[in-house]
């Protein structure tokens, strides 16, 4: 299968997303444009990239879609593509993610969340286990965790973004204001409120 | 000027950020490199696509640099370009974005936070007003709000984002885990946590 460029990438996901909260046994490429806003051409082409047997005369099979998309992906949604994630940094932000209900029905399972204060460690509540951060090595292993979710302050981002590298961490989520460094192996989507505004003003100029 | 490609513009938003950190006066794209994990060829290739008259043989000039890629991408952070924003859900994600030092150094300011619970608004301390959602039109209207944080319930994002679009929104930084329909005339950047942990899994398997 050819390489899926960045941009459709994104859409995929979001389809993926989308697919998994329809009813309906069928779909087409207007209904998706209606619930998206994507030109019907353009999400031909996105589901093109797919090895999807079926044709789209009349539809493409919801189910079957969604899964040529999660296979092509890796975002598969059953146990044993499960992929498990640790929330780094339980301020304000960190500790908004500690609902569970965020990560129901997705492939991702938050298995730990970390803290370099104690008091939060043990005050807050959440239904997996919160941990020191000078555990942080010990418990990524133990676990197998492959994600990780940035939210620490900005002044420990970098220092905390480079232990996640050393543990083999694959992804970082970043909710913090600075730029990553971290190997090329680490991939990083960086979600902070500032960035993902920059990135939408960047786009209405555009 | 050409326009420039929805991945280049991500990382030259990244690169602004990145660059109004640095204290020295020039940069090397191998220095960009060390601080992005960018290659030096990919750095080059971004930078050559806005309008900028000194060479790179020794390095580029911060702030100049800085300042190009602002203007190129009309995400410049001096007033007048200051740009009005909003945040709609004030539950335990929306609250965490109450934090005005996130915003400080950035083209955004926060003007208006809203959620339907009037006793969240009455409660929860900012340096801006809250007001009650039923509040959204006439607010948003009368400060020139022209971008919104949406952090309400999945089950109230799609009608809350349809009635931001129908406000005159021209984007929405978009929390929930709901992909939202709305016109092509606003911008959306998903940064719920699952929408942003399946971003990273599709590119680690691309």
């Amino acid at each position: 299968m050819k390489p899926i460029p960045e941009p459709s990438r994104r859409r995929l996901v979001l389809l993926a997303q989308l697919l998994a909260q329809q009813n309906e046994e069928k779909i087409t490429s207007i209904a998706i444009q209606k619930l998206t806003g994507w030109s019907p051409s353009q999400i031909r082409r996105d589901i093109s990239l797919l090895e999807l047997h079926s044709g789209a005369s009349n539809g493409y099979k919801v189910q079957e879609l969604r899964g040529a998309i999660c296979a092509a992906l890796n975002i598969g949604g059953n146990t044993d593509t499960e992929k498990k994630c640790c929330i780094v940094g339980l301020g304000r932000l960190g500790a908004a993610l500690l609902e569970n209900s965020i990560f129901e029905n997705s492939p991702f399972r938050i298995a730990a969340g970390f803290d370099s204060n104690v008091n939060r460690t043990e005050v807050l509540r959440s239904t997996f286990p919160l941990h020191p951060t000078t555990y942080l090595e010990r418990v990524t292993a133990e676990e197998h965790i492959e994600y990780a979710i940035l939210a620490v302050p900005d002044s420990e981002a970098q220092a905390t973004a480079a232990r996640l590298a050393a543990c083999g961490i694959k992804g970082i989520v970043n909710y913090t204001g600075i730029v990553l460094s971290v190997p090329e192996t680490v991939a990083v989507e960086n979600v902070s409120p500032v960035t993902a505004l920059a990135t939408i003003a960047a786009r209405i100029h555009a």
